[in-house]
Formats: structure tokens, C-alpha cells, sequence
């Protein structure tokens, strides 16, 4: 193998105070700034965010996204 | 990284007494005073609310809204 | 802060012998007198309660509501 | 309160051996008595049982119906 | 109350070996020689079984079922 | 009873490297040689399969099918 | 048997570093290198990867996907 495997928490945790997507299950997106998340259910704090649906976009300032509803997150 | 990751349970506690979004997996959404929530399911207590769905708006003096349905919760 | 927060089986606990509003994930809704609850699991019982969903409304002398298949109480 | 909360699967330990009606999170219907369940799955055993669908009815002798599927149970 | 409660593992139990129906949430419907289940799983194990949908029934010699998609068993 | 019962993941156990029908809750369907399978979860692994659905079949070489996709397993 | 059974896990393991394709339960379908995951949820990071839906592809640098949002994985 000689590379380390990545575990999914800690590639979230590089990804603090960057910009991700958040895709969720159904069919909408989140684009914002990661300030944190939890483990292991995966919620996350979204900074400065965009939701974006079929019919539109709209500001966030701020969300927590429950892990459930997270299809993934993009850094 | 510089700066502390924000737990997305301690979002949710500084928000506690202020006017927050829910908004839900099967699209429904209440904008109102948060008064308390439990860990680790997310149930919430909302107060002074309203439920905005695609056929209108309606007045809930109270609800304890199941951390199940919740897709986020925007401070 | 200053207010205690409080939290949502507190608020179920407050509920009992009082009417409530119980909405479905499946948007059915029940109102009813809330006669006692379970934890974790929300697990409800109803009396003296109404069925109303899109084809109309049906008396139900006392229920058991799953917890599972909750989306909101309202006291 | 002065009046005892009822507990969910206590009003079930007092529905056994009487006519209960069963609605499904998929909008089946059973009616029929009920033999008994387990906790905390909510499990059920009905016996003399109808099935009620949007396109009718039909008679099941006995079924042990999993409580993940279960909206309420109606004494 | 005089009679025992009936558990629902313990009538499938008193089921093996004989044809039973199992019903699935998605509609689906098997019916079938239950030859064994586990617990709490409830996942069954039939034999010569017919799988019935709305766009007909075909043949299965044997058949594990997921407990997770089950929405009934009718002895 | 006289017959010893079939426990689901004894006959998931009797079916290695041998060709089994996987039906997911979606309404796909694979066809292919069983190289292993894991407990409680029942993630499968799957070797030469054939992914069929309602557009038609795709060639897969190897597959890890989550068991909470899986409606059933046929032997 | 003869041949050692393959644990689902396992496989997941010898696919790091390698493409592999992960299908989701809403239909949509990620190809990328499999850098890691984590036990027992299957959440997994792909890299370089295109996401493939109905109504098209996109590039996605790296993705954190849900383990319960998967279908399978296809190394």
C-alpha cells in the first residue's frame, strides 16, 4: 500500500474553516465555511453558507446539518 | 487551524433563547424561539413558531420538534 | 443565558392531561389529550383524539403513536 | 398532575386479548385482537385480523406484525 | 387477563416448518416454507417460495429475508 | 418440530462461493458469486455479478452491497 | 469450502488507492480512488472523483461519502 488510508473524520478535520459542499440525501446542497462536527453521527457547523435547491438559492449565515440527512461533504 | 472547532451541540446551546430555522427532511419548516434540545437525538423545543410548508403558514405556540426529521437548524 | 433551558421530555412531562397537536412524518395529524410518553423513544399515548389527514378527519377513542413516526408535539 | 401518566406499552399489556387497530407507516390498516408484543421493538401479535388497503380488504388469521412499521396502535 | 400473552418471536418459532406470508414494506409479498429467523433482527430464512408483485410472481427455491424490510409475518 | 431451524446467516454461510440473487429495497436486483458477507450488518461481497434493473444489465466484477440496502438474499 | 471467505471490510481494504465506483440508494453514482474509510458505518473518501446523476457529471476533488448513504461499492 505504502500511503496511509485516509479516515473520513480526519479528512473532515483538515478540512476545518474551509470552504465544502454538503450534499444531502434529498437532493439538496449547502455550500459553506466547516467550523466543526461531532462523531460519530457526522452533524456539522456550516459558516457563511448557500443552500441551493431546485427552485433557488439562499443565504445561511449560520447551520448545524445533522449527519443523518448527509449523503457527503465535499472539502 | 489557529481556531477552535465549534461542536455542533454547542451552536446549538448558544442559540438557546434566540429565533432559529428548522428546517426538515420532508421540507417543512419552523422559524422560531429555541428554548432547549437533548442529546445526542437533537429533539428540540421551539416556542412562539411558525410552520411554513408549500400550502401556507400556520401559528404553534409550542413544539418538541424529533431530532429524527431535522435536516438543520440555522441560529 | 439567565432562563434555564428547557428540555423537550420536560416539556412532554408538563403536556400530560393537557391537549396536544401530533404531526407525522407521513403528514398525518393527531389532537388528542396526552396521557403519558416513553424514553427515549417518544412513544405516545393519545385519548379522546382526532385523525386528520387529506381525506378527512375520524375519532379515535385512545392511540399509542410510535415515536419513530413523529415529527412535532405541540402542547 | 394527580393523575398517573400512562405508559405506551403498559396501555398495550392492557389491550391483550381485545380488538385493536394497527396502522401502518405505509397507510395499511389491520384490525384485530391483539396476542402480544415485545419491547422495546413494538412487535405485534394479531390474531382474527383484517387487512384494509386502498383496494380492499382480506382476512389473515394470525400475523406478527414488526413494530418499525407500525404509526399507532388503537385500542 | 388469564390467557398468556403470545410473544412474537415465539409465534414464529411455532411457524417453522409450515407456509407463512411475509409481507414487505416496498408491497412485495413471499410466500413460503419458513425454515428459521434470528433475533432481534427478525431477518427469515423460506423456502419454495413465490415472490408476488403488481407485475406478477416467479419462483424462489430459498430465501433469506432482511428483517429490516419486513412489514409482516402471517403464519 | 424434529427439523433443526435454518438460521438466515448459516444459510448465507452455505451459499460461499456459490451464485446468489441479491434484491435491494430500491428494486435492483444482482446476480453473482457470494465471496463473503459480515454480522450483524450483512454486507455482502459479490464476485462476476450482474447489475439489473428496470434500463436494463451492467457487467460488475466485484461488489460490497450494503446490507441495509438488501431486501433479500436468494440462494 | 476451500477458499477462504472474503469479509466485506476486507475488501474495501485491498481497494485503497484503487478507483472504484460507489452507488448511492438515490441512483446517483460516484467513480473515484478509494482513499480510506472507517468500521462500521462505511463512510469512505474518494478523491478525483465525478459524480454521475441523471442529468449529468461533475468533477468532485475529494468527497466524504456516508456509509448509509451507499448501495454498494464497486472496486
Amino acid at each position: 500500500m505504502g500511503v496511509m488510508p485516509e479516515i473520513p473524520f480526519d479528512v473532515l478535520e483538515q478540512s476545518i474553516n474551509k470552504r465544502v459542499i454538503v450534499s444531502l440525501v434529498g437532493r439538496r446542497e449547502y455550500r459553506g465555511t466547516l467550523l466543526g462536527f461531532d462523531k460519530p453521527h457526522m452533524n456539522l457547523v456550516l459558516k457563511d453558507a448557500e443552500e441551493i435547491t431546485e427552485s433557488g438559492e439562499r443565504k445561511i449565515v449560520s447551520a448545524v446539518i445533522r449527519g443523518a440527512a448527509i449523503e457527503y461533504v465535499s472539502p
